[in-house]
């Protein structure tokens, strides 16, 4: 099966072409915060023309168009819930109707971190389980789950979505979610310029160099041993691993694949939260495995296939 | 249908003759704790062979013994996971052979909060409702789950009977089921008496009675003005408000039942909470009601009848 695979991004949006578990083409449209996603479609369309054309094929030769994007998504009604303002107009585009209009295709939408998970359970890290958590580590948390070899997504697509925002410190920092002290307020790649910046003995810190923290550089100068990265460094370690408690004891995972740019640490990050979660979680039948991501941002576009199978069972449901 | 039910609790065992929506006859087995569940069956049986005579039938004539148990219980097999010792010898014992033998009634066990909700749905606070999560705060605090009409298991059948055990706030205490600053750690009965103990004043406060504190105590010291009380409370209802977020962002539920002891304060609780996730949590859906549960302790007996329902189809599906 071929498929459109769109990967978007709060500032770039990843386009591939993708034959059952193979990229056949890849591009990226990159682009500051905050555009009109109305304004990008003629882009979008360009850049897959372009795609198709460079492996011989029209857009229309494709089953359909994916599109991972990053807010809730209602995948039942291809619809977009929030994206607490990463695209302007977001929220009520008529993206289905816009792919089968010019690309004379179908369209089938999903969260960003859901549309991994599927490429992750189809050909990588999850490949066989069907009992999954995945967490993406990157300018947010993605926390997504599969049960019983389904997504879950429950009454209000809401589920299943969501988990970078179950609360790990009730006390904590306001999140732009709304909530207090959720796992994505206190240890992303979006709140850790601000928390570093806050930490006690910053100023003195070697992560004191003009810049905004990122994780690259909490990890290599934790590595160096500064004193102020490294007690950092352990409190994103801590929010992520009492992070994959509760979505342990909430979903019951086989394993719990964690991606994200964050993850060329992995030899960090995988001994600590599997060290954790097999001390501090009640999970007496044994303790999930936590495993690396295997696709890196390769998992949305692969995900489009599992994606616009279900699409087209679900139309055959509703006949 | 008629069933026998066992609501068994770490120092009294409910038991009860149900007949569809209705209670026959109720009794109460009293010990004090961790005792031995083999030593307590002989005592369980002349109880419901006492219960059964005074309606006029044998424990034969129901249609099954159904058991809420207070720890991690697979349905599917009929096997007690873990009670964290409630018992001395649950896990490994053979209730079910027991129960045929003695009774000559199959059995099926579950969660005793996850049978509570069964109860709330089918005549209780959830009627009608298909997605809900339900609180149970007392000694300890149930969290349980129904997604599409089902009782949420997982793979391993802890999902959906460990709510309670959802970090809140990761650098709190540690619990008796090995996570650290888990809901039931923060702001249970168990823990209670410790919390306030520790808690900066309780020396002058009027909780510092000699007993150790109860929520009951407790609400009613906070509704006299003590500030330590004040303080307590507030922290307690902050703990069950961020594990409502939390769970209402993992099962995405219509409505949030809260049941147990200390919801004679009810009407300090369930607004505290509303008010929280309305405030607090990235749903964009709308939120789910939070409502007070309406059965109290004949909850879990009356979800002995839907829980036989699905223990004969389980049977029936094994063929």
């Amino acid at each position: 099966m071929r498929v459109l695979s769109l990967d978007m991004g709060g500032t770039h949006i990843g386009c591939a072409v993708v034959e059952d578990d193979k990229l056949l083409a890849t591009g990226d449209i990159s682009f500051s915060g905050a555009q009109s996603l109305r304004a990008l479609l003629p882009v979008i369309e360009q850049e897959l023309r372009r795609l198709t054309q460079s492996v011989g094929m029209l857009p229309s030769d494709a089953a359909g168009l994916a599109i991972g994007y990053p807010g809730i998504i209602d995948f039942r009604t291809s619809t977009i819930l929030s994206d607490i303002g990463k695209y302007a107009d977001g929220p009520g585009i008529d993206i289905g109707g816009w792919s089968q209009k010019t690309l004379g295709i179908p369209m089938a939408i999903e969260n960003d971190a859901r549309m991994a998970l599927l490429g992750e359970h189809y050909v990588g890290a999850a490949a066989g389980q069907d009992d999954v958590v995945m967490l993406t580590l990157g300018t947010g948390i993605g926390g997504t789950v599969m049960m019983g070899g389904r997504l879950v997504r429950g009454a209000h697509a809401h589920a299943g979505s969501v988990g970078g925002h179950f609360v790990v410190d009730l006390n904590g920092r306001n999140c732009i979610c709304g909530g207090i002290g959720c796992a994505e307020a206190e240890a992303s790649g979006s709140t850790l310029p601000d928390v570093a910046r806050k930490w006690k003995g910053f100023a003195g810190s070697s992560l004191n160099n003009g810049d905004p923290t990122n994780f690259k550089a909490l990890f290599e100068e934790a590595a160096k041993g500064d004193p102020v990265a490294l007690e950092i460094r352990e409190r994103c370690l801590h929010v992520w691993a009492a992070n994959v408690v509760t979505q342990a004891l909430a979903y019951d995972p086989e394993i719990v694949v964690i991606g994200g740019g964050v993850m060329r640490s992995s030899d960090v990050i995988i001994p600590f939260i599997q060290n954790y979660i097999d001390n501090h979680s009640w999970l007496v039948w044994g303790k999930p495995r936590i495993l690396p991501a295997k696709l890196g941002n390769n998992a949305a576009f692969l995900g489009g296939v599992p994606l616009m199978i279900e699409a087209a069972q679900l139309r055959a449901a509703k006949g």
